[in-house]
């Protein structure tokens, strides 16, 4: 029987975890839950969940949720609520935040110990040198939740990490995997919004049109497997039926494969190294006839060569080209920006950090944040200067 | 340093065996090596590997090897020399004789508590039940050495057998996948002979052109992995990349895949639970670009079913199945039977031993050498009379 704590557990991550908890009810328990501001959700789920410790944003929240559930269970607010969570007596915390709000209660997880599933990607995105240190030094475990992740965590299973030749991301190449660079210049708001296969929030979405999105998934896949960058690569599989690859020194690769299901790598990490069973339907290769794979253009998604250039310079500037994606996304998604604008910035920021701060280590999340925030500022700037 | 002996060193799998110890003698010493009649290979062996222990097919063989190398390496004879090499002081014996001649040097060495690398898939085959009994007795461990089986033996690393919800095999579908009925009944020998992936040899060829030698590897599968002959799938896939799949309790599906190269397979159960490097290409997959996946066709390749009919016959039946097919094979090859009376004959003598036989255990080889004995003169008594 497991205790899982749920950081974040109103989000689709989060309440995708319940319902893969709620269907293995003798392998789990609910320890600790803490969500933002949609009280009503939380309030079911205290109900149905009976966790020891929960956590909202703020006071009002924390009235509003004992209105509903009662006295019972004890309510932290804020930062200190989560930190609660994180560190409420748990075999298990499931990262589920989004955004660097993420990054201090992951880190206090880890700090009391804790094992970590991880949906959470900015955590490794902005502050992976900082978690693999601290990993290292708590001997706590990160189980990665999301599918390419996932399926590298699973094809390194059992296998020696002096063994590994390289990492394969797979990439669905997203809506404009087909089109010229001129029609991509041209590409609306909602087309960027039409993935092929997952549905996810617009923010992702985006960056899955741009690359970015595979970007960011090089970095954390250095930090969560502690592989150099130059033995990730990637491949476009517009199926997104193989979740990711790993190539061995004898040139055997192993692949993960499975339907687009987020419950999958969420059952993964919660049941490793068991599994349980989920009641999704079977990979069906025949039905499915057909994986095509191609090499991915870098030039018309120069969003990869980012992710290169971040690793390779010092270990804020993953944090300052997230945080510059961040601003350009919001900006091309309240229509201020073409796309390829997005990844031209975030570029000329990451050069503006990088021309300061080449080679530099992290030691703290302020360290993070201040990059963070520079980089925000600066691509702001960046693009109203351009306007 | 791991000592390895071989059984059927001059044999293709032998060869390539010894070219990947050559590679890694750091990893690797020869212990033994067993061939038949081709001395001159076998004694550039022994020059080259200084084995402590060979054996050779018979007397005139032993001169010959002795005259070329001298008289400092014990050689044997026959079955005693086959047993020498099998239980000489080895950490791996790498079964690699064809046919039923390997059966009992390699019950020898299991029950001498070697553990095997088999490549001589006549053993499971003919005497899976007896094999996985001695294997469980003895404490040794089975390393299949043939790419399906090896794909599914890397899938399954780091896994809890529980957790398996089946195995899927992949199976190129021969020469005659995408042909009618009509015109495989009038293939050639020549067509049959013409594997679109693999260079093999004839019998093993024309098993890849009815589809038996997929029906050999189900029963293979079944002992070798101990699970059930429902939960073993087949799945059509040309290209050969996907060497074979594993379904887990969560829908995760693992994979194998590489270039088509028998020292991967060899590679991993020399080295295992290590790996070794192998200087051969990385798998590209997009410059192989599209991998494709159907059902088989169970009307025009009745060979699948033939393997659940076995298995679920009585321990003997898939050594009937097998010698029934050895004759019937060779008579294809003498131009005596279409291709697909070679799966009707087989069916035909099944069916004939399972009237007699369902359900009986198999508690010697001898036992399971009087079923094959049977076996083929059912055959070749059916073929005759058809003539």
């Amino acid at each position: 029987m497991k205790r899982v704590a749920i950081l974040g557990s109103t989000g689709s991550v989060g309440v995708q975890t319940l319902s893969v908890i709620a269907s293995s009810p003798e392998s789990f328990r609910v320890s600790a839950l803490a969500a933002g501001r949609n009280i009503e959700k939380l309030a079911e789920q205290v109900r149905e969940f009976s966790p020891e410790q929960v956590a909202v944003a703020d006071e009002e929240g924390a009235a509003a949720l004992r209105a509903r559930v009662g006295d019972e269970v004890p309510i932290g607010v804020g930062e200190k609520g989560l930190e609660a969570v994180a560190t409420h007596p748990s075999d298990l915390v499931v990262a589920a935040l989004v955004g660097a709000m993420g990054l201090r209660p992951t880190l206090a997880a880890i700090e009391a110990g804790r094992d970590v599933a991880l949906a959470n990607k900015e955590v490794m995105v902005m502050a992976g040198a900082l978690v693999l240190r601290a990993l290292k030094r708590h001997g706590s475990a990160l189980l990665p939740v999301d599918s390419e992740h996932s399926a590298v965590f699973q094809a390194l299973s059992g296998q020696r990490r002096e063994d590994v030749e390289r990492l394969i991301l797979t990439c669905s190449g997203g809506p404009f995997r087909t089109w010229s660079a001129d029609r991509i210049a041209k590409a609306t708001v909602e087309e960027a919004l039409a993935h092929p296969n997952w549905d996810m929030g617009a923010k992702i979405t985006i960056d899955s049109a741009t690359l970015m999105n595979k970007a960011l998934e090089i970095i954390e896949a250095r930090w969560l497997f502690d592989v150099p960058p130059e033995r990730i690569d990637v491949v476009i599989h517009p199926q997104s039926i193989v979740h990711s690859l790993v190539e061995f020194v004898d040139r055997s690769v192993i692949a993960q494969l499975g339907l687009p299901d987020m419950r999958v790598p969420i059952a993964v990490a919660l049941a490793h190294p068991a599994r349980i069973p989920l009641e999704i339907p079977s990979l069906d290769l025949a039905a499915i006839a057909h994986l095509d794979f191609e090499e991915p253009d870098r030039t018309r998604f120069p969003a990869l060569d980012l992710a290169a250039r971040a690793l390779a310079g010092g270990e804020a500037a993953p944090a300052v080209l997230n945080a510059a994606n961040e601003v350009t996304v919001a900006r091309f998604l309240a229509g201020e920006l073409s796309l390829p604008r997005i990844c031209e910035i975030n570029g000329q920021v990451l050069d503006a950090h990088l021309q300061a701060h080449a080679g530099e280590t992290v030691d703290s999340v302020d360290a993070v944040l201040a990059a963070d925030a520079w980089a925000r500022e600066q691509s702001t700037k960046v693009v109203q200067e351009a306007a």
